[in-house]
């Protein structure tokens, strides 16, 4: 449905940084976004509001039990067009054509103002405060911004999802190459992965380059390239798990003096926790190891059978509602596997079977 | 020689930064040392200028041919107090030994204005006027900084070593473990080595950490991580060689992105140049790699055949001067190897035994 992909094509004209989409949580432009889906939404009858963490909520009566269909609206900088915000769009649709019905259920579409973690360096702050678990301190940290958006952190407690609440549905681009390569447009997301990340350290001697033999050197470097190298092969060992060593950080950093210290991240994803935890502990024998999150999976259900389903590597907002609320993904292909980049697209067709399986699913 | 101890520590006071000993080419605390070490340079009878690229000069008569002594007065970033400047004031207390000898050589003492590359990225400038392979867009670029220091550029083709000039000998402390590790106080250095600089760049595709399978990833970490043990290894195979990989430029550098882009330098000394370029070639086989820098090895002359002798892995001022006149290096032990920090030191025993040696060399 080309007038989706044309809605999310404006919507990321609404950003921080010319000629880039850059939209963190609360940033100005989300008042924008906020201001053009609420007319849209108030244009066949929504009820609009935005609640006291920022989250953009418009409900549609109905007769039968409430759905919540939702993503977020921020983005990660120099954004793409569709991650999160593709959703939001995708719910409005529905209701919209939920509102020509004469019996339909009620729906909630939820633009949650916080997924990536860009401003505060923690996710999910909307879904969070949706799900009851926003803690005090994280609150705290965020109350100036939420004061500057115009917002009052009292009415933190009233984001929780209403109790008549029978099921969250999301759609979101895929962000990795699975579909594309299966020739799939459309799939169910039966679980999110749990994720470890964490950080290792390596040490050395800074010594000269050129004055301290080989076999007198102690090389934080190639202790650190030894490790990685050791990684991606262990790796390979358990189907379907990702490490990732993404950030290396190597001190002092000079072509010309041994490196006397380096800092990896690791990044390890899997569906089942304890093959995660056994990875990790492989991976981080014999190293000296910092564990920084310990994610675990979340069972989502899986809307159709009959269609293909898989894991999602990334975290998505109906993490943090599955454990509370039936909660459901359907993941659009990703043309390239790129996302989090200008380059990141969907393919109208793709749109229109996602529209298609909504409108079946919400029994319109 | 405790009092050349006390003159390098106190010449270590003259800094730019607060705390520190951070003196580059030409920078205002360069007057002060050249004040100190004119006076005491004067006090007993030697010449004193300042050359037109602000090398300091001091003269004293002699009935034997001339030889030069010196070392370069500049320092990297939160340096230490010897490096250089130690070979600078051993050559004064030389001098002012052989002030109160009948006969002696005439010596002149050298303080190079800069050896390490700090102020321009370019090294050894000071001794390249000396030897007279200072090229004119070199000269142009440092002509406002000649300027500011109330030197005339004009005056550089002055700056060539006297044509009466026998030899050129410098003491350095040693940068490296290898003799405190033989426990031997001073050696004669036989040679510097050959230097290869450049870097290789690994490619890959920057996707998501959680949602590309490990089969579809092109990782360029892990292709930077199997080179660097790649490297390691091969390394060893060449006795002598010394290769490092002290710099690694990791992009996008983020946790939970796969690495699209890594820059890794490349370091590569060896006496003989031969050996140095087939290992280059070895290193360099089946990787993106660009070449900075290919100095080739210059020989010195060795004072005493009974003396250990080594091979500087480090670049000094002696290696410019050496292919026009008869050039020798003395290396003074570094306590736990440390140098290019305010760790580096030097034994007061050590500092008698380089006196005692040039003493004798000199036949005073």
């Amino acid at each position: 449905m080309s007038s989706i992909i044309e809605w999310c094509r404006k919507l990321a004209t609404f950003s921080e940084e010319d000629g880039k989409t850059t939209r963190t949580f609360l940033s100005p432009p989300m008042h924008d976004v906020h201001r053009e889906l609420s007319d849209w939404m108030r244009s066949f009858g929504m009820e609009v509001r935005v609640d006291a963490v920022g989250n953009l909520r418009g409900v549609l009566a109905g007769d039968r039990p409430r759905i919540m269909i939702g993503s977020h609206l921020d983005t990660v900088p120099d954004a793409g067009a569709f991650d999160g915000i593709l959703g939001v769009v995708i719910g409005i649709a529905l209701a919209e054509v939920a509102s020509r019905r004469p019996h339909r259920p009620a729906i909630e579409v939820i633009g949650f103002s916080e997924e990536e973690g860009v401003r505060y360096g923690v996710p999910f702050i909307g879904s969070r405060a949706v799900a009851g678990t926003l803690d005090a301190p994280l609150i705290e940290m965020i109350t100036p911004a939420l004061r500057d958006f115009g917002l009052d952190p009292a009415g933190i407690p009233q984001c929780r999802f209403a109790p008549e609440t029978s099921a969250y549905i999301e759609f979101h681009i895929e962000q990795g190459p699975v579909l594309e390569s299966l020739g799939i447009p459309i799939a169910c997301v039966d679980a999110i992965a749990g994720q470890t990340r964490g950080k290792v350290v390596f040490e050395g001697d800074a010594n000269h380059a050129g004055t301290t033999p080989m076999a007198m050197r102690r090389d934080a470097l190639t202790s650190a390239a030894r490790w990685i190298v050791r990684v991606q092969k262990q790796a390979h060992t358990w189907l379907g798990l990702v490490a990732t060593v993404g950030k290396l950080d190597v001190y002092p950093n000079a072509t010309n003096v041994i490196p006397s210290r380096v800092i990896a991240s690791l990044d390890v994803r899997h569906w089942n926790d304890e093959i995660r935890h056994e990875a990790v502990r492989q991976f981080t024998s014999r190293v000296n190891w910092t564990e920084l999150l310990d994610q675990p999976a979340a069972s989502l259900r899986v809307l159709d059978r009959t269609m293909h389903s898989l894991t999602s590597g990334a975290g998505h907002d109906a993490m943090i509602l599955a454990p509370q609320i039936p909660a459901s993904m359907i993941f659009l292909r990703s043309p390239g596997g790129q996302s989090h980049s200008p380059l990141e697209s969907v393919l109208p067709g793709d749109v229109d079977a996602a529209m298609a399986f909504g409108e079946r699913i919400l029994g319109l």
